[in-house]
């Protein structure tokens, strides 16, 4: 009997898309659906997490209401999208404490705020299991929309930010190194909300999504999408500081820069032509955008390390499989 | 230690609510929250169901599907609108065959083509548990929405439907006695998003939510709502034909009726001059819409039952409490 954990997510989410039929002008296999209301889009997305199996340890119920909001909010960036509002689904225990409830939406509430939206509504059921459940609403206008799909070859790949930061905060947490920045961006993820905007703004992006899974599973997803490939340059990634301070092992660094996630950085790409304009909107923004590889029509996902060029390995998390790194 | 089992989820809500700042017209507390956008609302609404504690044993899982999403549209019609597209995240074991997760989005997709809507995305992840979560987006007329508060003293007090059906649904799959009808009633809930429009569109409905966790609940939520109280008289409350084959005993059959939920009819007041107008509106949709009372500015709601006054209780469904009948 083939069951979720023989088939992995990616595989469910493939026999949701062929029984569900969808009027959104982007449906699912996006990071928000995208419904048509005239000259702009409204964009819908959500995401289910239940603590005990998707959280760390060491994240406090505030941080996990963070979390659930700030996760959809990303995928309302990586459309280059203004987040409406968010409604929120809590199911708990009977014993939970009201204080655990309180920070819960605390923490929901101070993400919505600090990123110029809010909660407007939501659900409190009683659970086996705590369970939170977040939607979030969104708005771009038409023409500036940014889709998975859409890259052409010998566009340059390019990331915000840096990656391995969220995973270092996680080794940290389980091995009480006291990578306190790190911990900080593993429980508080930031939406790149504003850098989205910038850049759906700047017109020379073919392409984006939010790495959630991981660098390595983002560029197959991107693949995907867009039926081209991806050749990305190790070197070229910036890395968190802390990553080299989780780990001194070099291959364990990797995988955790390649395959860790929960970053929340955008992956996007941009025409060719557009490096000095990327860089120029960097420096304006405040906010690294790096350009790290390029898009090819190739056999497969390639990723250079010391000049070496390797298969690049699809290893990020997944959900009905196990963690890699 | 004060826990959600001491509070209950009306409690919870209400905590809930103080804590969030919400940016929304219509914000927690009504049936969706309501985002203005000009001439228009845009409306949200989020549920979560754990099947195994929510759902009553003999639904399969394409009902679970077809439910989820109909409990969200049903709070969709509760405001007068129509719906623009719903979003459901699905949480589920490894161990869940593929076929299982296939009846589930048939039913969601079955009951959002139904309705004359569409599941637009979702998210899948790994969980303990069966957990369901569909957020429905819509839209209506800002003159046009139909909200909890708004009655006047005065005012009748109406249902669409029958009530009891999905109740006698339940407890003849638990003896199996084969009421196929309302079995299917309580499997398959209706929303009644149509007969919700024309509501709207007529003018005279002066307050509106829809029952899900039964009549004596729903006027207690009302009531909170408008600051007022309501008279309702039992023998006119239009009631399902299964529910005398359910229970033989009066006193039963009167708490399935009031107090036991899960038939998404429409509860709602209308001016009082409106009588007529109503009956006509009933005739022209081909669905029973019933006055059944009063709202009164008294001192608490009031059901006559055989021409006695009493105080009626507020015993319907509440999550983190156990349910009465």
């Amino acid at each position: 009997m083939k069951t979720l954990g023989t088939l992995g997510e990616r595989e469910a989410i493939r026999i949701i898309d062929r029984i569900v039929k969808s009027d959104a002008e982007v449906g699912i296999g996006d990071d928000c659906a995208a419904i048509d209301m005239g000259d702009r889009f409204l964009l819908v997305t959500t995401d289910m997490m239940a603590p005990k199996t998707h959280i760390p340890k060491g994240m406090g119920p505030y941080d996990i209401g963070w979390s659930i909001v700030a996760v959809n909010l990303s995928d309302i960036a990586a459309m280059g999208g203004r987040p409406l509002a968010v409604v929120t689904a809590i199911g708990m225990t009977r014993g939970h404490p009201i204080e655990y409830l309180e920070q819960i939406v605390d923490g929901m509430n101070d993400c919505a705020r600090h990123f110029d939206t809010s909660i407007v509504g939501g659900d409190t059921k009683e659970h086996e299991i705590l369970t939170l459940c977040g939607t979030a609403i969104g708005e771009v206008a038409r023409d500036r929309i940014l889709l998975r799909k859409g890259a052409r070859p010998g566009d340059l790949v390019a990331i915000s930010g840096e990656l391995g930061k969220a995973g270092a905060g996680y080794y940290s947490l389980k091995r009480k190194l006291s990578l306190e920045e790190a911990e900080t961006a593993l429980k508080r993820p930031r939406p790149r909300l504003k850098e989205a905007a910038s850049l759906a703004d700047a017109g020379f992006v073919t392409s984006c999504m939010d790495i959630s899974d991981g660098l390595s599973s983002s560029i197959f997803e991107l693949s995907r999408s867009s039926g081209l490939t991806y050749e990305i340059d190790y070197s070229r990634i910036s890395k968190a500081k802390e990553v080299e301070l989780a780990f001194h092992d070099l291959e364990r660094q990797k995988s955790l820069v390649l395959n860790f996630g929960d970053d929340y950085e955008l992956l996007f790409t941009v025409k060719r032509e557009a490096e000095t304009d990327l860089a120029n909107l960097a420096s304006e923004i405040g906010c690294p955008l790096t350009v790290i590889g390029k898009v090819t029509s190739g056999e497969q996902n390639i990723l250079i390390d010391s000049g070496k060029r390797e298969k690049l390995e699809n290893l990020g998390y997944e959900h009905f499989r196990s963690r890699q790194s």
